[in-house]
């Protein structure tokens, strides 16, 4: 196994080219989302039954009872369930800091102000496939409650119709009330338009494969989604001291989730690189998912030995990484040097898997660069803004002036008669 | 002319069927965007000379100066640009409120924040064509400029090298300092890609054609991007009571921006509707955009007599209106009643011609029923949120522990192997 070593000189190493779109895949979610739009109920059993062989008759076969939900939470194991309820109550407190909130103000007969309330509904999307992510229910769910949304709904695959206990007790915990067995393009598609028995969503949250993420793309618009997530990534900066199998074993655990996650080492001490290299190779053959960890590290892996912790903060932040991790002495005084990364892991100490489950913070986290213009998943992304706006007659008349004046300028002249209109009222009171 | 009367019984009434997307645009924009990334200015040379017939040798010659922005505000007619002053003073006093602020908070030798900084970089797209928006460069760059931003890139299509003395002067007063005169497709690739001359940016705001919105679909991703505008709407609630005139002059008014605009009055005086239908037809002779005015108010004009007040008000949440006028004795009690919509409008004087620009808040709005999750433009669009995360020693030991815990319940071994390193450090220096 080896790791591409590259410098900040070579051009465009700052973004991986990421696999084309495959034009199959666009198709089968167009014919997919079609299909549930023009028969509901029928066509998400349909394909339920032939993608995930669920023997299912009817579509309320398909709903999960908050029983089971209640019995998985009721006989989880001990421990797992308090780490579960130590995670969600850290993501609770850290969440319920992010909630927006309505303002007004006045002056001069005009009250201004910005509404915030939470969305009608949100449609939550939990991978299944081969393993099982009740952290991702938690990361999901929690801060739409807290956003104080009325509906949520989640969808989890269940291949053969079989849910895993730890996700049903993440629904339980996490108190959803509305749960499907319905899973890839067929659940987004029921969300986003609705079928006889699921009513449609405002918005779809959550991560999936590539026919749910193509499948949120292609019902953008229709719904509002979080975002489509891409393969993650993680930016470690070393400054050369600390144990190399830390770093190293950081880099392990970003490369298991899949083959196309991005690692990404910087070091002003090329020693230290070829000892973190040492190190993964000596963690490997322990590691069950070994075979994912070699492919993401060979397909896109890079060391890359830089001048200085400045250059090393540059690179990062052309990068733009999902996780990145200062794992350097003083790195808490480095922080405002960051300018692009979802999530900033401070110290040598702080290892992005605690991130990924139970530090506060959401998991969820813009990917492929995109953390130049977004931000991690939060209470914000289930609330949304209105402006208010309230004149008195004196001050409808006043702004009406300015109003007309430029709309004249724009040649809207129907927009300047709307606002002449109030102006005029107050020149036959006076 | 005739506009179409309908019952809140009626089938999807609150939502009008999109114009289907036009597959030769999609097309055309999908080729200009590859032939930019391809050929960077060259490109961008060619296709202003060909659209727009600007005569043009090189790309320099496309820049805007700032001299020519200056000279532009110093010879604007004192009433429009004191106009221009005064809105935008109120733009910048209701955007201020908006920014976000960082936040950090530690317990347990955890700390924990939320970091909100601005954008690297934000390219405004000021539409052009048969007419000028000043108002636009207003509502676009000044939040940005609050934001932080460093860099604003704007480009506005020139029409034989033509540019709108008022938009010019709008560039002046904002102090924007990078311009360009590209439209079209063509400007959205270069600021989302970048050529030898123009820099990429980090998100694209701004409104535009068909063309416009369809390569802000496309390069969504590579950059962010505000919304994809659709044709304006207004929803105005009625008692029934106050000028008819009034309600159908804000209806013209909206209508005037083209002939997809949809415009709906809803009230439970069913003579009103009359009334104000009247009105229209007298106010039409007088408009200069008389042939716009009619075929929006017939292709997409919309009264509805509703059973009452709270049957209009939940008429309005499930059209989710760009604008909301709640025209009605007694409106700032039924605020709170409103869930979705971009802006409100509240009470008889308040028209939204007056939002549109100069009341404070911003006039770029989510259309086509996506303020069930989408907000205002505006200083928050143009920061960004990144977590952060630093434990002490003992506290990364702690939450390892947890972390390890739920990795382990996902079949992830490689992340509880990273959390274990750390927990294991405690048991050693214990």
């Amino acid at each position: 196994m080896k790791i591409a070593r590259l410098s900040a000189a070579d051009d465009g190493f700052e973004r991986v080219a990421e696999a084309p779109e495959d034009p199959r895949v666009v198709e089968t979610v167009g014919e997919i989302i079609a299909h549930v739009r023009a028969e509901g109920d029928a066509a998400v059993l349909e394909y339920t039954r032939r993608f995930d062989r669920v023997k299912a008759e009817r579509i309320d076969d398909l709903r999960i009872s908050a029983d089971a939900a209640a019995a998985a939470l009721k006989s989880l194991d001990a421990g797992l369930r308090s780490a579960m309820e130590l995670a969600a109550e850290r993501i609770r407190d850290y969440s319920e800091r992010q909630a927006l909130d309505s303002w007004e103000t006045s002056a001069g007969g005009v009250t201004l102000g910005q509404r915030v309330t939470p969305l009608d509904s949100a449609g939550v999307y939990v991978p299944g496939g081969a393993a099982s992510y009740p952290s991702s229910v938690l990361m999901n769910v929690i801060p739409a409650h807290i956003a104080g949304v009325p509906r949520i709904a989640a969808t989890v695959p269940a291949r053969e119709g079989e849910l895993s206990p730890a996700v049903l007790a993440a629904f339980a915990l996490c108190e959803v009330e509305e749960m499907w067995m319905v899973g890839g393009a067929q659940a987004v598609a029921a969300l986003a338009y609705g079928t006889e028995s699921i009513r449609p969503v405002a918005k779809i949250v959550g991560p999936g494969n590539a026919y749910v993420a193509e499948a949120k793309r292609q019902v953008f618009g229709q719904v509002g989604i979080d975002s489509i997530a891409g393969a993650s990534e993680v930016v470690i900066v070393g400054d050369g001291g600390g144990d190399p199998e830390w770093a190293a074993a950081d880099l392990i655990a970003q490369a298991e989730h899949d083959e196309n996650v991005r690692v990404v080492l910087l070091c002003p001490d090329g020693a230290f690189l070829d000892k973190v290299e040492d190190a993964i190779e000596g963690m490997l053959a322990a590691q069950p998912r070994r075979r994912i960890i070699e492919a993401a590290l060979e397909n896109k892996g890079c060391f890359m030995e830089v001048a200085d912790l400045d250059a090393a903060l540059d690179a990062a932040n052309r990068i733009a990484p999902e996780h990145l991790q200062l794992a350097f002495d003083g790195a808490e005084e480095r922080v405002d040097e960051v300018r692009n990364a979802g999530a900033i892991f401070i110290g040598r100490h702080t290892s992005a898997v605690l991130g990924d489950y139970c530090a506060g913070p959401n998991h969820v986290l813009p990917t492929g660069g995109t953390a130049r213009f977004s931000s991690p998943l939060g209470v914000y992304e289930f609330q949304k803004r209105s402006s208010t706006i309230a004149c008195t007659a004196a001050a409808a008349a006043a702004l009406g002036e300015t109003a007309a004046t430029l709309a004249e300028a724009e040649g809207l002249y129907a927009h300047a008669t709307a606002a002449s209109l109030r102006r005029n009222l107050r020149r036959s009171a006076s």
